[in-house]
C-alpha cells in the first residue's frame, strides 16, 4: 500500500498543515508527495501536453492513477474511502495528479483510473492539496475503522 | 460593505493561512470572525437547538445570511461573486455561518438567504473554514475584476 502525490510546483512549498496530515497518513501506509516542474508555456496546449509528458513518464503501468480534474465525480467521503480499498486491492500503489495552471492533459485524463472533483468552485493548487491530503487522510481511516470520520 | 463569519469553536483557532486570507479580504471590505461557544451536548436536536439561538441572536434581521450546508447550492466560484455583489447591494451585511459538529438548526436553514456546499465531500471544521474565506476572497476579487481568479 503506498500513495504518491504528484503536484506542479516547489518541493517546499508544502504547508505545515500538509505536513501534520501526511505524517498521520503515514501510520496508515507509506505516502510521499512529489513536486514537478511547472512548464511555465504561454500556449496552453503546449504546456499541457509538456507536463502531461513529465507526469506519464513517472506512472508505471501498474499503477492506479487518481486525478483531481473539474469535470471528475464529486463524491462523498465514504465513496472516496471505497475507491481507494479497491485500487490498493487490485494495483498496490495509487498515484494521485494535480493539475498545474492550465490543468491536466487529455492524454493524462485518459490514462486516469478515477477522476474526482471537489465542488464547482476554484480552489488554488495550495489549497486543493490540502483538501486533498484531508480525503486521503479521511478515506484511510474510515478504511480502518477509526472514529475520525464521524457520520 | 461588511462580512462576519460566525463558527462554533474558539476564537485562537484561526490559523496563520486564514490569517493572511482575512488580511486580503480586508482591503475589499471590512471583515470579521466571531467565534461562538459549541454547546457540547449529546442529543444532537438539543444541541443544533441550542447553538442555532446562539447563531440567530448574533444575525440582524436585515443581516443577509450565507451558511454553509451539504443540502447547499454547489456553486461556481463566479456564481458565488453574483451572489456576494447582490447581497452587498441589497442587504450591506453578509454574515456567514459554518455549522457545529452536528451541521445547522433547521431554523437556521430556514432563516439563510442562501446556502452554499462545497460538494459531497467531509471537510473538518477548520479546513472548512479556510476554504470559505478563500472563496471568500476569490469572490471580492471577482467583483473587483482583479486578476487573482484566472478562468
Amino acid at each position: 500500500m503506498k500513495i504518491k502525490i504528484y503536484y506542479f510546483g516547489k518541493a517546499n512549498e508544502i504547508s505545515d498543515w500538509e505536513q501534520t496530515h501526511l505524517q498521520r497518513i503515514g501510520f496508515r501506509c507509506s505516502v510521499e508527495t512529489i513536486a514537478l516542474s511547472q512548464a511555465g508555456l504561454k500556449d496552453k496546449t503546449l504546456n499541457l501536453e509538456k507536463e502531461g509528458q513529465a507526469l506519464l513518464k513517472k506512472i508505471d503501468p501498474q499503477d492506479f492513477l487518481m486525478v483531481l480534474d473539474e469535470r471528475g465525480k464529486n463524491l462523498e467521503s465514504v465513496q472516496i474511502a471505497e475507491k481507494f480499498s479497491g485500487a490498493f486491492e487490485t494495483h498496490g500503489t495509487i498515484c494521485i495528479a494535480i493539475g498545474g495552471a492550465f490543468g491536466l492533459d487529455p492524454l493524462v485524463l485518459e490514462r486516469a483510473n478515477l477522476k474526482i472533483s471537489f465542488g464547482k468552485a476554484v480552489w488554488t493548487r495550495n489549497l486543493v492539496r490540502l483538501m486533498l491530503l484531508e480525503q486521503v487522510y479521511r478515506a484511510l481511516e474510515i478504511n480502518a475503522g477509526s472514529n475520525f470520520h464521524k457520520v
